[in-house]
């Protein structure tokens, strides 16, 4: 209690993405209910410093009246031991949020305010609220080009770039959106045998049923230390890691924590945010896939033209050699939706199986065909010649194994899990519709990504006749209760649509 | 653990504002970590329902694999008993959330919007990330005159509504960010004493250093059930209560506590929350006090014009008799500010004692006057005449005395706390500035409101002369960290400019 100190305790309560300071109602040197009602606290020992929300606790089993307790965050981010003294005091409101406010009243931003604002976020000045009173006021139209421009230079600042010391910097990127839609883990080894440098790092899933990290999780690590990565790219070319232990664009990811429950993504705030996020991972040449269909993220032909402008704009000005196709995103690519059922199609396609997703194939050849066009020494339009033979000859394979070996390969169980249920046609007739946003929430209930063995299986595609009775997916679950409300969600709006062959959705996209 | 239920523990932790359950990692129902990323989850028995964001713990001393934690909020909304069966299910994000994306994306909403919004909102669907989405869609220029006054209803809808069973049931209110303000507590004995009707209910201070019902507790109890007051002011005709114990306009509260932390109070939002708010408590005639001042709420004359015209146009709309006057926004009000102080203030203007702050009394009669003048037996311009001969013949003391005994009388103490710090003149001249917003939050870093006793007393106002070295203000507190805060802020900017007799701050008010 000496100089008006609390003693910290780890509290082991985890408060994902914000941190949590618990202070004792009676504690004898703060007034815990004051602190409470202005929001904020700063915690502070000599070196260190933290910004919290408070809880005020009237346990004595979980803070005492002389102790600060923290949340698994909290003390993670002050990195000091349990017992270390601590002073406390009020935190002012980030100084940047006068320029969100200018924003607010429909002001032009800097370069300045976008770099101010990016740091107090980096710095975890800005609360849940706060952050979405940002994404709501540079939403929509709110920003024009050169904003998002400055915004994007702000969040790639923010944190560390990596430098692969080459020319040519591969990567490829979807917006995202297509279950099922896994063409990176085919892109990279197809590339990478080529003898290009493919360095992918991708995301976990946050509101999707699995990211490109959790199905490549279910054949090797993908926890990799920035070091190791670099040893295993420059022997293979290539690797399929999570992106989460470099410390890329920070700013985006707490960006997305709230950006993503609230569903209010704009174009201009995925812009910033894959790009951010690329640059920072040191690309040079980057390949952006924007699917299009009535239930992909872009529904319109028109808004797939203005977004691809914005990622030229932006891509053009950092400096990036940035390519967009537009793709076909009317429903799910492949089969499985969750890991385990995703990467039981990528081998399948590996290894020329002929049970292989023939859609998924083939999107993954075109889109690395594009990739290999960005070495000079390509002749243009030959690119997807030489992805298939890369893949036909086996030697994709052989370079998906050798990186799986080089990132510690797994135990590979693919089987998905022991419970099942099976969606059968009400009606005989066509596939005239598959709704990608409602297959990927059955797959997420049904558990996936957390329980990788979870998902649907789709057993029959857009175009295809099926019969009165025939299965035309299933849903695999884990555990009884994610599985009742699978089948319970499936059973308000299953997914897709029979009808008549006029009535197959056609496609926006030209091939 | 039958039928996959969890039982319900009370965790003592005040998650304030916002419901938290606690899950432990290791439940063996429901996977902890895959509803955390969905940010929110039902809780749910037979027949209560309520929703909540979730935690998840490593620690069974705070809640065991069967249980599910609830934070006194949660576990006090829920309402049932320690050890009871529950049921998790994901909760689906409030579906006028996308009326609220709708407005981001700059479409006019309806009045059937609106009341979709509230009523979630009054259900606790929305986080306060959705509710910051909200303000800052609905804030400035967004919303026009029409969607304002829908808002206003809805507001008003979702919660109770007092009827007072009387054709002239007056109010007053200030749209506040003058320190000192109290009025209230002047023109209610004053008004009642006349014998009109005005059951005054108010807040607590959110962000200032006292509201009106916290100076109010300084003299008497203002928790009062609604049977109560209606009891008391049947008698007195008049009460000055804190307005929490009837449900009126819920939502108000709760948009509160996001918009204050986040600083973005607009025009439109300020109007919505006052006009529900007073309409709830049954006012047929109201009287809105707009200061005007540099370091106001409102900073130019044409902006209280334009705020005028708002409660104009939503209060005709509604029906009530509505009247604006725009006041001398520059200074603080009287001397005190924090609830003693301020009492203490108020108590010498009633005992018209000569020690009493002269701009408060003043203040208290224009506002009684214009207040009387809703009754029409009282000719126009003749209020200010007869708040005066009702204060000055101590027919206000006595009706504030019936007050407080009707409403139950404290001991009453209004010495300020034993710290005290005392700001001297570092130069001779006249006061030039007094800076609201400073002086405000000196008082709140001292402890007020929850230490009623800390506070500010204003020695000199603005235009007194002062000699280097005099006290201008003083700063009191009771706990030495709190003490100590204050007098480092007010280190770092006394809150006032001293400077020639020209220099000192004109009015933008005339009287």
């Amino acid at each position: 209690m000496s100089n008006g100190t609390l003693k910290i305790r780890r509290i082991a309560i985890d408060t994902y993405h914000e941190n949590v300071a618990y202070m004792s109602r009676d504690c004898e040197i703060y007034r815990a209910e004051g602190f409470q009602a202005l929001s904020k606290i700063t915690i502070s020992t000599n070196e260190h410093r933290v910004l919290a929300v408070l809880n005020v606790v009237d346990d004595i089993s979980i803070v005492e009246p002389d102790e600060l307790g923290l949340s698994e965050q909290a003390y993670k981010q002050l990195n000091v031991d349990e017992g270390t003294q601590v002073s406390v005091d009020y935190a002012e409101p980030p100084k940047s949020m006068d320029a969100v406010r200018r924003k607010i009243n429909g002001e032009r931003l800097s370069q300045q305010d976008f770099d101010n604002i990016a740091f107090d976020i980096a710095e975890t000045r800005y609360s849940k609220m706060e952050m979405a009173a940002f994404l709501v006021a540079t939403g929509q139209n709110n920003l024009d080009r050169d904003e998002l421009l400055f915004l994007t230079r702000s969040m790639l600042k923010s944190g560390e770039r990596m430098n692969w010391h080459e020319s040519l910097v591969a990567d490829k990127h979807c917006i995202g959106g297509i279950p099922g839609n896994r063409t990176s883990m085919l892109v990279v080894p197809i590339v990478a045998a080529h003898g290009m440098l493919i360095p992918k790092t991708s995301s976990r899933a946050i509101t999707s049923p699995s990211g490109t990290a959790d199905t490549m999780e279910m054949l090797a690590k993908v926890n990799l230390p920035p070091k190791h990565l670099h040893t295993i790219v420059r022997k293979e070319r290539g690797c399929l890691a999570w992106g989460g232990t470099a410390k890329l664009a920070p700013v985006d990811d707490m960006l997305i924590s709230v950006e993503r429950p609230l569903g209010i993504d704009s174009q201009g705030q995925m812009v910033a945010s894959i790009l951010s996020k690329k640059l920072a991972a040191g690309s040079t040449h980057l390949l952006i896939d924007i699917p299009v269909g009535p239930t992909a993220k872009v529904r319109h032909m028109r808004e797939a033209l203005a977004l691809r402008k914005l990622f030229e704009f932006v891509g053009d000005q950092l400096d990036v050699h940035l390519e967009v196709v537009i793709t076909d995103g009317r429903q799910p690519i492949g089969r499985g939706i969750g890991p385990a059922l995703e990467a039981r199609d990528i081998m399948q396609v590996l290894e020329n199986d002929p049970e292989a997703p023939p859609d998924l194939r083939q999107k993954a050849l075109q889109l690395a065909g594009r990739v290999l066009e960005f070495d000079p020494d390509v002749r243009g339009g030959q690119g997807y010649a030489i992805a298939r033979d890369i893949l036909d000859s086996g030697r994709a394979l052989a370079k998906m194994n050798a990186i799986i070996e080089a990132q510690g390969a797994k135990q590979i169980d693919l089987q998905p899990g022991d419970l099942c249920h099976e969606i059968r046609a009400e009606s005989t007739g066509f596939i005239t519709n598959i709704d990608n946003f409602q297959m990927a929430k059955i797959a997420r209930i049904a558990g996936a990504p957390m329980d990788k063995k979870a998902g649907v299986n789709l057993l029959k595609k857009l175009g295809e006749p099926v019969v009165k009775g025939e299965p035309v997916y299933r849903i695999y679950a884990e555990f009884p209760s994610d599985f009742k409300f699978a089948k319970n969600l499936a059973a308000q709006n299953r997914g897709y649509m029979i009808g008549s062959d006029e009535q197959i959705l056609k496609s926006f996209v030209a091939f």
